[in-house]
């Protein structure tokens, strides 16, 4: 299962015109380094999401993440490593609508159209939109759907360690593999 | 030496017109909130900076920081506490153009124009246009200054302790007072 390089260009200079229409400037290198993640599931418009990592230390982590229409990012927590307790991470909308949904009370009829086949556990839903936030502490599950016109969230948080993520789809992959054609 | 509440409202205003032409939502919360910092000088547009804090936890903090034309935000260090080296953090310029002064060699011909009865002890200069950034290690000099059309700077940090702050200038206070009149 993997995205083409041809699949993984278009959705990066797709993200770039996205960022650009909402006023946030990415440096060349930025643009070339745009992460297009799509689980290993080769569905990238369905379960997919694109990355820009503007800093990530020891301490600190700052992104901004583009979802496509209806685009999802698939179920998971950030587990306790190197005597933290995990990534905390704060989900800023910038533009577009977004349904996050964490654990809690699930909500009686959420908006999400997730695929069928999908594995989701957590069903407390907040909706986000421009200037709306929502932090989700260490270790905690959740995942999230852009609405029909898809978003752009700021992600502020510690340390990103995606190679340590838990997905609750024992399909998913974190890592893309990208193949020649 | 404080700030009046209109200087205040002003500011306010012309800060919150400044992110929305930078294509950044506020909530009406955050938008009421916007703090005004004259570093006790009673001189804001010379010195001081509005700052919107977007989240602020014992781990991760970020902000957006307007600046004016020609505003400057004075010299300082974020110190050690509670076990911590003391707060890093990482200036992303959005709009504008912002000249960044930290400890290292000297830059020849810096860029700022610091008043002249103010104090400032480091002059590397790094020079932030959109979509540049720069990360201030832990209890390091520093201080910047917009250009002559100011600017919108994201700041990606640690928790912060503004209370704690070190400034160069004995006169500088962090806390702003805002008198009726």
């Amino acid at each position: 299962m993997s995205l083409t390089q041809a699949e993984q260009e278009a959705a990066r200079r797709r993200a770039a015109g996205v960022l650009a229409d909402a006023g946030i400037t990415l440096t060349a290198a930025e643009l070339g380094a745009i992460e297009v993640a799509d689980f290993g599931l080769s569905r990238l418009d369905e379960t997919g999401l694109q990355v820009v990592v503007h800093v990530n230390t020891e301490r600190v982590c700052a992104k901004e993440l583009v979802l496509f229409p209806r685009q999802l990012c698939p179920e998971h927590r950030h587990p306790p490593f190197g005597g933290t307790p995990g990534k905390e991470e704060t989900f800023r909308c910038r533009t577009g609508i977004v349904h996050l949904y964490t654990e809690g009370e699930p909500s009686p009829q959420p908006a999400a159209t997730p695929p069928p086949d999908g594995v989701f556990t957590v069903w407390h839903e907040i909706v986000l939109r421009p200037g709306d936030q929502h932090t989700i502490p260490p270790d905690t599950l959740h995942w999230f759907q852009a609405g029909d016109n898809g978003a752009v969230v700021s992600e502020f948080s510690t340390e990103s360690r995606d190679d340590l993520d838990v997905f609750t789809d024992p399909r998913i992959r974190r890592a893309t593999v990208v193949a020649d054609a």
